[in-house]
């Protein structure tokens, strides 16, 4: 490739780095704002840290398990070594035809820390602060790595006859995340008050304006999510993707806009900002392939699977303040498989590589996630006892209030 | 073309699309914050459903209105079919020598959405949300696209001996805007007390940091609305651009100062972010042609008139509670005659030229807003009851707060 | 350089630009939220007044000062004549290799208001707001290119046989910063009540979501600060500083945490904020030539440093609202040693020619403004009186407030 498509080709996946960057600002944002003003310096903090501990720990050890170049064996696990700072080949074209290995490191890792943040959201407003982080540690650090290099790393998924396809992460990062949240939010149980009296009592979020800032941050953010994972400026595939990204969270607002309103007979802000998150979600895998339409009705159908997302959970008792299961996983879910009932992939060996890959990576995350949640309950406990839950997380874990200056209801 | 500058006038127009983007929030935040809490879940409701909105609307309708190729006939409509996914062409360069057929339609549909957005401020806290959208719809998905197929569809503001110049839109996209404000907030009458007892009450808006973010944002993507108006990367034109926006809005902002600490011997912040928009939107058609110094004098005039023209309206009971008709309806005027005054374009037939298209864009404009907004006054009603706009709309259309955990004034 | 290349280096360094400028947005909020909501507006207008001033200001004559091409003597000063509109040669690549003359002008003007914001937040909730503006207009308009030209415009520290190195101003920037805040700090003395019964009594920040989100866009613009003074999109060099400019705010975030964690035994949000700019501004002076690694090292020891910092400056009743004087101007030196300690410069010369560097700029940074803050203070004052303090800034200095529908505590 010569030199000046190279540097454009680096320029591009630089700024997609940033847009994927300010998408971790778009998830503290929108977790802040859709839960109690009492846990919201606890929740910026988890947001905080989140992304500075994936870039490190992506870094020293999630770079080399998930892409380990030559070195693994079966396609189930690789390492190529401890640290960034042992590799070389940054300042030439040598490395990749794209761009240069420093870029491709910092792009993966801003991806990296997502699976964790989304975990963040449905353990919310209960879980201590010290053994999310660890999780976190662990769930960036190893398992996403791990599951991640199965298919973008080269591994079983990759290489299955017809192989497993998922473009920009709907399930290798989203549904990633998504699984961790469950068993995060199931083995935590549901927040005080939530299930009381056999009903499901709403605990609104304390900030729409900061919720809604943190979806267009999202939105925003994701032009790079899915822009960038072309892995190059090539301009007719990164508009097809702007495209299929813009119609398909706009196709999920309305989507869960009519199917709340069907359900409610109100206008849910909350339900719509969800609904353009599930459109964002389902298009992922598929959104270098999908015509416009086929890109509406993906989004349109992920918008009306996170209302019923968000029913289903309150009605089995999985407590998920933000809705981080349904956006997550369930449109996770929707849009990988989606991969083989639309597009250029359309057909049944499809979907059922489809399905595979689901299953295999589900399986992974729920056994890592439950193993580790498991092991810090059984020990160290993972929920913060009732009278903290009851003042607030700010106060107890952080001393400190959000918003000290103004009075608070009660 | 060749391949590379192909690539980079490309990448250059899709990240002008995610700056025009981001704009919405920016939107969103300046409204709510400028507006009372009681009626912000609504405002965020608006301001997030209008870019869906509009993004669909657009690849249904608008885009074929606007741009119909050598379909239409006069210069005044033309169309060339429902659907975006009827078109191709989009992977090669044989579409257009600057960008692809998706980046084309997906910049443009960003744009759009705009001028619905601006009808929103002024119309704020009173007006009914089906009606509302309702409204949007059409006048993003119809008049937004036919009357900017008069100029950049190559209609007949472009065929004029002089033709009418607008660079990026203070016609085109701002004033279109404006004179729906000015229609649906004249239909609509002020808001309960705000000219009560022969008085001007002031109505302050809720959260000023939230406005602030609002206009950063907007400065911020408008590097992307007038930047990406080039339609190419070249670096002389978007360098230039860079400068006279950046020099108009600061200017924008001074020129507010001045003439605001004059009239009220105040700081007053919310005059000076207004100013700020006032020196955008006033640079805006000509932003490719002025000197830095030009710049400077067209803002600056344009930060006095936004202060003059929040004050007139005031005067004439028209109620705009974030002053979008002041900053996009004058400063559009403003900024589309500045081009037959300053810069390349200086000179008599230029000014007609310009008064002609801002004459006809106007009327076609007024004429549509008003049979809309008077149709649906006469049939539906525009105006929430009395009640709800004391209680607010958030809690009446939306049965929700946005900010649930804090105690109000009152 | 052949017309891609060119077209693409303008276009990376149009993007910065726009990074760059969202910072000032960055600066806003953090100030804002580590304030009291009843002086925000005041803090927002001087936020949004400062990036208008600087940028006309840096046009009408701080460019002509930092870059006077030949014409200066002696490497101290320089200045080429008033007024940007004078120069031409912005539309072809005459003017230089990598850019054009106006994305030289932007970008540069972008930066010259940082030195102003930073001393804003030290001297937040107790200054005069028309004093302030004056300062701020000398400090960016004539203090900052002098310093800013004895390297980046060739001047004596440039040509030192030893050059000073600061590849992006964790001296020319930062530093100048600070100094200005250490002065207006010292002279205007600490808030009411801070340091009263001799202790040091906490003054919380009013808002930590809206903190949160200034350090994020920070981060975020930085991106365009240290990957936008490369001065071309060459992809190794750009793609590195990418990876050091996140690695050491990550790593800072960890200093910080630890630091406070192990003096305060709590996880204090406002510190791994502090701790995410501290690596950041520690890094800016080597980012271009740094190991991750060492990159981690030097933000982690920055992260350390303002919480010490912090501590200190409050021992001495220095009283900083933001902790910008640790931030900027401890940081800013450390990371201006570490050139000479870690990477491709360290040995003593170097080490030398940096503390040069930072001894020069800082004497005459503290004498300059010294000199105005001090004429200042015994001419027309330069901070409000006891009540307006206590009442607060924004109902005495603006007439309104931040959040008029809000219940307020006390």
């Amino acid at each position: 490739m010569n030199q000046e498509l190279f540097t454009i080709n680096n320029l591009w996946m630089m700024v997609a780095t940033i847009l994927v960057f300010i998408m971790h600002l778009g998830f503290a944002a929108l977790e802040a704002g859709l839960t109690r003003a009492k846990n919201t310096v606890n929740i910026l903090f988890k947001n905080t840290i989140i992304p500075a501990l994936g870039i490190l720990s992506y870094g020293f050890i999630g770079f080399s398990l998930m892409y380990p170049g030559e070195a693994f064996e079966g396609g189930f696990f690789g390492f190529s070594g401890f640290g960034l700072s042992l590799m070389d080949g940054w300042d030439t074209s040598a490395y990749n035809e794209g761009y240069t290995f420093y870029t491709d490191f910092i792009f993966q890792a801003m991806f990296a820390a997502t699976a964790a943040t989304i975990v963040s959201g449905a353990v919310a407003e209960r879980i201590k602060l010290g053994p999310f982080i660890f999780f976190s540690l662990l769930y960036v650090g190893i398992c996403y790595p791990i599951v991640g290099m199965w298919k973008w790393g080269g591994g079983f998924l990759q290489t299955l006859s017809t192989p497993f396809y998922d473009f920009a992460g709907s399930t290798i990062v989203h549904s990633v995340g998504g699984w961790g949240a469950i068993i995060g939010a199931y083995l935590l149980g549901p927040r005080l008050g939530k299930y009381k009296d056999n009903k499901i009592n709403a605990i609104p979020g304390h900030n729409l304006p900061l919720a809604t800032f943190g979806v267009f941050l999202l939105w925003f953010g994701w032009f790079g999510f899915n822009g960038g994972s072309v892995l190059s400026a090539a301009p007719g595939a990164v508009s097809l993707v702007f495209v299929t990204t813009a119609v398909a969270a706009s196709a999920g607002a309305f989507g869960a806009l009519f199917a709340s309103y069907a359900k409610f007979k109100a206008y849910d802000i909350t339900m719509v900002l969800n609904g353009i998150l599930a459109g964002l979600v389902s298009i992922t895998a598929g959104a270098d392939m999908m015509a416009p339409w086929e890109a509406a009705v993906i989004g349109f159908i992920g918008g009306i699977l996170v209302v019923f997302g968000v029913i289903f959970f309150d009605k089995v008792k999985i407590d998920d303040p933000v809705g981080a299961i349904s956006v997550h996983l369930v449109c996770g879910i929707w849009g990988t498989l989606a991969v083989g009932i639309f597009g250029d992939l359309a057909g049944g060996a499809q979907i059922l590589s489809q399905v595979i890959g689901i299953v295999a990576i589900g399986a992974f995350c729920v056994i890592f996630s439950f193993i580790i949640f498991y092991a810090l309950k059984k020990t160290i406990g993972i929920r913060v006892d009732e009278q903290e839950e009851v003042e607030g997380l700010d106060i107890n874990e952080h001393g400190m209030h959000a918003y000290p200056d103004f009075a608070t209801k009660e």
